[in-house]
């Protein structure tokens, strides 16, 4: 009997940084697909996963689980060529950064097919297989938005993923609220890291820089097609998010140009003390 | 012949880590000052100096170089009252975060007592002496501003003293464009972190925190009596810096709500090539 295999669709940071933390996974066979001949040939050099491949076709029918490791887009045109390809009881998931019109394009997939949303909450300012890093999901949230008929063994299944490549904890959600809250958490970061740079002062400012610019910024060198999909397809909560960071601006800037210390320090101390509340809680 | 001294007055988080890693700076004596009982003791158990004292005038009438590290408004009274009490010859410094008060206090000095601006780039998100760590200024940028009349010997002092304590490099500049450049590269990423700390959301986002979100609030339980004053001191320049940043972020929201994926393409591709050229010039 032949072990059960994953297979990985998409090997770019994140789908090769899940191969290489996947190996060793119980018996699983980790298989690793990708469509360029570089991407392939870094991977097998590096032995990202135990066996890669460029044929998505035979390594989909054969998984009992697979990985959508590609941008948006890429995963529901993905899934909807494919629909009638995936072997019958097998888990879909996938690792992108919005889950609204990735779960809603699952519907595609037949009956016999499960789908578990998923959004390990690791990455890196980099993209691409040459960054891989086996390491990368150490203590990430592991979010997972289940369907109602998604079955236990299936869950359990994914909890024993999260748990092998080093993730912090497994949080169950709906698409809903995932895509609400990541608009604050991780894409409103984005914004305001591209945000930053454009002020006019960037260049001028070498020589200046401190860990607290140095950590706001990072994220700034992005992805920009992968992004602009993510942005995109969070449009809405995105738009609500960042005018709350613009109004609060706002009134930092408001109460700092009323030249009233005691205004100002009573201010800083009601933001201060959530963020002690949030380190704490 | 007594060894030369360097007194370092107030030992909290900046002025506890100078003192450690001044430790074996040539044939310096290293010399501690604070009034609290409990920091002296901290600093004396954890030999913080070669010598703690609650004697500022006889630590001051001794030393070389007195390193100034009380907040803002203290380095200022702190001259003001001890004006006739430094060594003639000697070299007064400081650590703080904003130039023109302090420079403009220091003008009490009599004529015989050399002053040169500091400000070593780094921090915590902590304060107090318990957090004081000697690798706090590794790597990172030391601002000096000097005046005309300083002397290359004090200068040269102050550049070999950055390098004991494992700073990239020595950056000297005017107070006017410190406390502009600084506006941006720091106070105004430390009011982005406590107004991201505003939304509504926070806490109903836990689990769902990434690298991003974390790196981008990390500073934000920030020492308020401190920043308060920082922030106050440096009024004009900071509110343009955050005029820029909502306007910056206006764009932003304007462009995704226009629903054009190219536009937003074109305009992340701007910030994040700014970004790029940011990292490797």
């Amino acid at each position: 009997m032949m072990n059960p295999s994953i297979a990985l669709i998409g090997l770019g940071l994140i789908g090769g940084s899940m191969a290489i933390a996947l190996q060793g996974f119980e018996n699983y066979e980790i298989v690793g697909v990708d469509r360029d001949p570089t991407t392939l040939s870094f991977a097998r050099k590096h032995h990202v996963a135990d066996r890669v491949t460029d044929d998505a076709e035979t390594a989909v029918a054969q998984a009992d689980l697979v990985f959508l490791c590609l941008h948006p887009r890429g995963i529901v045109d993905f899934m909807s060529a494919h629909r009638d390809g995936f072997r019958p009881g097998c888990l879909v998931t996938d690792v992108c950064g919005i889950k609204t019109a990735i779960v809603r394009g699952s519907s595609v997939l037949p009956d016999s097919v499960d789908f578990i949303g998923g959004h390990p909450m690791a990455g890196k300012e980099t993209s691409g297989i040459t960054h891989a890093d086996g390491t990368l999901f150490h203590e990430a949230h592991y979010i997972l938005t289940p369907r109602p008929t998604s079955t236990p063994e299936h869950l359990a299944l994914m909890a024993r993923i999260a748990a092998h490549i080093g993730c912090r904890d497994v949080v169950k959600t709906t698409v809903e609220q995932h895509d609400n809250i990541i608009a604050y958490t991780s894409q409103a970061m984005h914004i305001m890291a591209v945000a930053v740079c454009d002020d006019p002062d960037l260049f001028t400012c070498r020589g200046f820089e401190g860990g607290s610019f140095r950590d706001c910024t990072r994220v700034a060198a992005l992805d920009v097609p992968l992004w602009t999909e993510l942005f995109s397809m969070n449009r809405g909560a995105l738009s609500t998010v960042i005018r709350h960071l613009e109004e609060n601006l706002h009134a930092y800037r408001m109460v700092l140009e009323s030249g009233d210390p005691a205004a100002l320090a009573e201010k800083l101390a009601y933001s201060a003390a959530r963020k002690r509340r949030m380190n704490l809680e």
